[in-house]
């Protein structure tokens, strides 16, 4: 790999991305669901191209900012997956003129305060906690969700989509069985009220968001939109239970070596908290691993270096521990690969991606 | 206070900020030492002007991007306090034509690819590995300093300036005591390189960097040189063994409440992992602490509120424990402050600050 490449910089197989795309626009297809891809993890006006290539053409972000910028890319379809921020109100209105808007509400409280100021054709989703227990409105709360679907009827300007989850308990699971356990827990509860008030809106839909259920299940009945994130770079995390094999992961972060020290089996990397991000999974001796190693050639990375993770991070510095043997191939001033414990934060740490063909992809 | 924030943003204290400067200013002049404060902490041209008015003209950076900035805007010595990156030589060289510039070396070998690309004069400390065990020749071994040093006789454009540490280990230190142990011990270590390479470089420097050190040390025996840098800021882990009072921490970040959940103690925030960073403290009972959380109000915060912290970070979302008593005085819409874990991962998330005035202060 020849990129000149100095200093840590994000690399993306694009293949590998775009089997992954693949990979999940199928599996919408084959159980016949609206793919809503999140774009939180990219944030690419060029990756979403790819994605529009396959046929996608409604997405979901986390911000209203992330939601401006794909709607200045050509993106009509946006459903912000976060809990409507009151504050943000202006911008969201002055967006929701331009494009199909839909929000998450949470809370009566909110949702008083949105049908009351909002002036532009909106639609929303009554976020459902199923079990995950971040936010939405909890899925036995029937009487809170009746309120504002009563409400609902009178406001003109919104227009009720359906209940939404994020069952992100998935991520902490440990084995497809658990994941299947929670994933057919929170659609059974999202089933109950789908049949409870599609007598009032008969167009209602169920929307699921997880990664790991959407990389995983083979069944997802009455559910009818995905909006998984995470799969179009996976990572360690989704590694680790099995949710993507690690030839899945499309990134990599590219670090030269700034010392070693065979004496503690450790080698120095300029790559630090800053290029990674502190997301870790601990390991087997109570230590944290903060990344895999990997090595470049001819526009590809290796499989991990057996044994060898990534240690401790500081602002700058990566300590990678690997064996004296392994150490030898590497010498002071080579670039390894890390990859990344967590892809969506590491990627939200730079302002682009280089591809392993040495073209350059600018994000947000 | 009324700055019109509507998602989360990085607030500046800056008295809190002056004060801080002029406490380690002090520090550095009661004890007779150089003061090079590490600005990769803030990494603004603006505060920078901040620590030239307390006289600092000499000041050390992480990386050669952030010296590159720092001698844009007029720093004309600056101390690279990272290993010396082979791959950035041709970055180095023509910022050593500008200014007086040191770069860190921690082995014979890249000491030697320095002197043969080299093409303008450049300083360098050696640095020495006092226990912290990340990077840096150790303390003991003698026969590698003395080659570089050797080496440094003959060549004609590299001027060895000293010997140079960072005890990071009393980050993890958990009293006062243990930080003096610490302290003590690396530099007794340095004393002894210090006495030995006397004869050959008279004016050869100690320096050492750690804040905690720099904060709560009387005594600097034989250290002629002070780079800290987190100081300018301080955060929770500082405040956690006593090295800085919680009113000495001079950012926080402001979070819009978007979801209230007092069945089980809980609010939501817009303010997530891409905005604080997902350093933790461990907790008594096992938990993490992401944040501590403070109100505005008048051009100020609050102490932090009594037992309630930031306990979990997704990408944009933070979860806030709270008592239910305590969180009454919160609405959804309200902003709440997080002091933050570690204020220079927090801060290397902006582009800039906002002061409690409501000024705007750039960063690189």
């Amino acid at each position: 790999m020849n990129l000149n490449i100095t200093k840590p910089t994000l690399i993306l197989d694009k293949q590998k991305c775009l089997d992954n795309i693949k990979f999940m626009t199928e599996q919408a297809k084959d159980h016949n669901l609206v793919f809503r891809p999140h774009f939180k993890t990219h944030q690419s006006a060029e990756i979403g191209c790819w994605f529009r290539e396959f046929g996608t053409n409604s997405i979901t972000v986390s911000s209203v900012e992330m939601a401006e910028y794909f709607a200045e890319n050509g993106w009509q379809d946006i459903t912000i997956a976060f809990p409507f921020n009151l504050l943000e109100i202006a911008r969201i209105d002055k967006l929701a003129a331009k494009i199909k808007l839909n929000l998450l509400v949470v809370s009566e409280n909110s949702f008083d305060f949105l049908i009351k100021r909002i002036k532009h054709k909106i639609g929303f989703f009554i976020e459902i906690d199923t079990g995950y227990h971040r936010t939405g409105i909890s899925a036995n709360d029937l009487l809170q969700i009746e309120k504002i679907l009563e409400k609902t009827k009178q406001a003109k300007l919104v227009d009720f989509k359906g209940f939404l989850t994020h069952a992100g308990n998935t991520y902490q699971a440990k084995s497809k069985k658990e994941i299947a356990h929670i994933h057919f827990d929170s659609i059974n509860k999202l089933k109950k009220l789908k049949a409870y008030f599609r007598k009032d809106f008969s167009e209602l839909m169920v929307s699921i968001g997880d990664t790991p259920s959407c990389s995983l299940m083979d069944d997802f009945p009455d559910v009818d939109e995905i909006r998984p994130g995470n799969f179009v770079f996976y990572d360690l995390m989704q590694n680790k239970p099995g949710i993507c094999s690690s030839e899945q992961i499309a990134v990599a972060v590219a670090c030269p070596i700034v010392a070693k020290y065979p004496e503690r089996n450790e080698m120095v990397i300029y790559g630090g908290a800053i290029h990674l991000s502190k997301e870790y999974l601990p390991i087997n001796d109570g230590s944290k691993l903060f990344g895999k190693i990997v090595e470049f050639s001819d526009e590809k990375w290796s499989d991990p270096v057996a044994g060898a993770y990534l240690s401790s991070l500081s602002q700058e510095h990566g300590t990678i521990k690997i064996n004296p043997a392994e150490m030898e191939k590497f010498k002071i001033g080579d670039i390894v690969g890390i990859l990344p414990v967590h892809s969506c934060l590491t990627a939200n740490l730079y302002k682009s991606y280089l591809t392993l063909s040495g073209n350059k992809i600018l994000k947000r």
